[in-house]
């Protein structure tokens, strides 16, 4: 499998694009998939992303394997954040005529491992359609659909005023594994007697993991469901996932929930030795506003909290929802600290 | 609205394209699409396309509104190629941040227009969803999700030997449009004698018309689910749109269902005007291999063609399915011109 794509042209890569295709479902103008195993009152979800080479991913920080693996994470975090299960997918691909065979390949190997985070079941099919054509600029376009069970939903309007917040893992690793990648923090830290060096190399590629091969938490949604009445649509879940960021996430929440919410400096979710590495402004930073995480960040009824917290190794509480709508990090031994987030802070295209 | 994307930033911009969508699927990770509305044994059809700037338009020949409505006739001829009903859409963007907002808005405002030939009904949401970002080459990803009524599908392996082969209009007026847009045969067509300028001129304009804005043919469904019997699923029939020509559309349909299929030069479906206008040779040429006209290349049997044909304007009758695995373009009255027809002879990308 050397050489490029134009060696091969379109309907060879066609060709070997379909062997990571369920047979069934490719060859027509559109994907068929049956509904008829679907609960009565289940509800499609779809979710839609475009990466970019040079905005979204690059050869330096991201292997092939690892773009393939992001964009998938992406979409299917997404269709988590909405509570769920994955049906299939569709995947457009914009290529030079130069790029090589082997890297569509290895993009589509890394998505298909990434599909080892979607829990068993029947339902889902895979990539079960897409597009392939030439650009300039390698652009990826992935479309996620799922369904969700009959009454469980989570919608980011779900936030109400005593809600406890709640998160799936720490914040600011993919961003720190980004730092590593790029050269802005050095591979070789610890060198200060205050850091245990292994420690901080096992974090350092913990971080980078991160980074490349996020979880989409997909394996969250059945505790979800058990905290959730599905007789009481009334009270569904508020939730998202923080694709970008901790404090976009909340943020976004509150807003359209009408609510504001405070999160305790103590409990902010930073990941192992992050603090040690780059500094406490540097990981309180990172933590909030650096993105691409891909947790679920959850409003959750107070007493559903220690059994989510029980049941979800890694899942941290990190605040509380209010009727006043701001949302503030307070730093109760430091109150001077304490500061007011806003949507501004965090990453925007075109800015 | 003047100014270019960069001025407003990629929550503006949000705001505003939220502006074409239904308030109530907008805001969330993923659209939420109930489905208690469809018959039991409905099949959701997904289909994608990607279409990139200097690729599959460009300025020169497609106004936005132009780009915006091709690109979604694209995706719901798909959907009508496999005999179902849309859904929803979604529509992700890549752009550069120099576009100006005002070509942002003639695109969507395109997409919406094109709207107008989904036929009346409940099932459809519009734009449910979509994704903004930054590349140096504007890049649309579309895809288009539908519903099959219970037994009524389309699919490429239905053909059967013995079929008649109609398409729902002519082939060759989308190329012959982009000829007149890119200056390869001049808009003063109709010098000699022998044309009658006025026709002519009439005849330039509907293929420019039929490039920028082709109609998907989902007005064909309901005739089609007329001629199918869904109590006997192993009789559907088969088709496919002809997005990539006519040629393209008969020898994939052909080989997905194992026939071969002859045609009847004297019934190629030419355009009105197209011989007159470039000659015989150049107008079979594109009728054959233009592409994006964006009709349904249909298998019938016998008993059902003249009904099809009285009830579907414009629709003509082409050929007929052998079992002998060729494709053939018969010339009955100089049977020297009969030509086997092949794929090699259709656009592929990286080629």
């Amino acid at each position: 499998m050397n050489g490029t794509i134009a060696d091969y042209g379109e309907q060879e890569i066609l060709k070997l694009l379909q062997g990571f295709c369920p047979p069934d479902l490719i060859g027509d103008d559109g994907a068929v998939l049956g509904l008829e195993s679907l609960a009565v009152g289940s509800q499609l979800v779809i979710t839609t992303d475009v990466l970019v080479d040079g905005v979204h991913f690059s050869e330096a920080t991201t292997p092939a394997a690892a773009v393939g693996w992001r964009a998938m994470a992406a979409n299917l975090s997404d269709l988590a954040a909405m509570g769920a299960d994955p049906l299939g997918i569709t995947v457009g691909l914009a290529l030079p005529p130069t790029c090589p065979l082997a890297w569509v390949l290895d993009l589509y190997g890394g998505m298909l491992r990434c599909f080892s985070h979607i829990p068993e079941g029947e339902l889902f099919r895979g990539i079960v359609g897409g597009d392939l054509c030439r650009s300039s600029v390698p652009t990826i376009a992935i479309t996620a659909f799922g369904v969700t069970a009959p009454g469980y939903i989570l919608q980011r309007r779900g936030l109400q005023a005593g809600d406890q917040l709640v998160v799936t893992g720490c914040h600011g690793a993919s961003r720190a594994g980004l730092a590593v990648l790029l050269g802005e923090i050095p591979r070789e830290l610890g060198v200060t007697p205050a850091i245990d060096p292994t420690a901080i190399q096992t974090a350092i590629q913990t971080w980078i993991q991160a980074h490349q091969y996020p979880k989409p938490r997909l394996d969250v949604l059945p505790v979800l469901r058990s905290l959730q009445d599905p007789l009481n649509p009334q009270r569904s879940l508020g939730g998202m996932d923080s694709s970008d960021g901790l404090a976009d996430a909340v943020l976004q929440l509150c807003r359209a929930s009408g609510v504001g919410a405070w999160l305790d400096w103590d409990h902010l979710p930073l990941p192992p030795g992050l603090v040690e590495g780059v500094g406490e402004a540097k990981a309180v930073e990172w933590c909030l506003y650096g993105g691409e995480d891909f947790e679920l960040v959850l409003g959750l009824p107070p007493d559903g909290v220690a059994e989510f917290l029980e049941r979800v190794p890694g899942a941290c509480w990190i605040g509380e929802v209010i009727e006043e709508p701001t949302v503030t990090l307070r730093d109760s031994q430091f109150p001077e600290r304490s500061q007011l987030l806003c949507l501004e802070s965090g990453f925007q295209h075109f800015r």
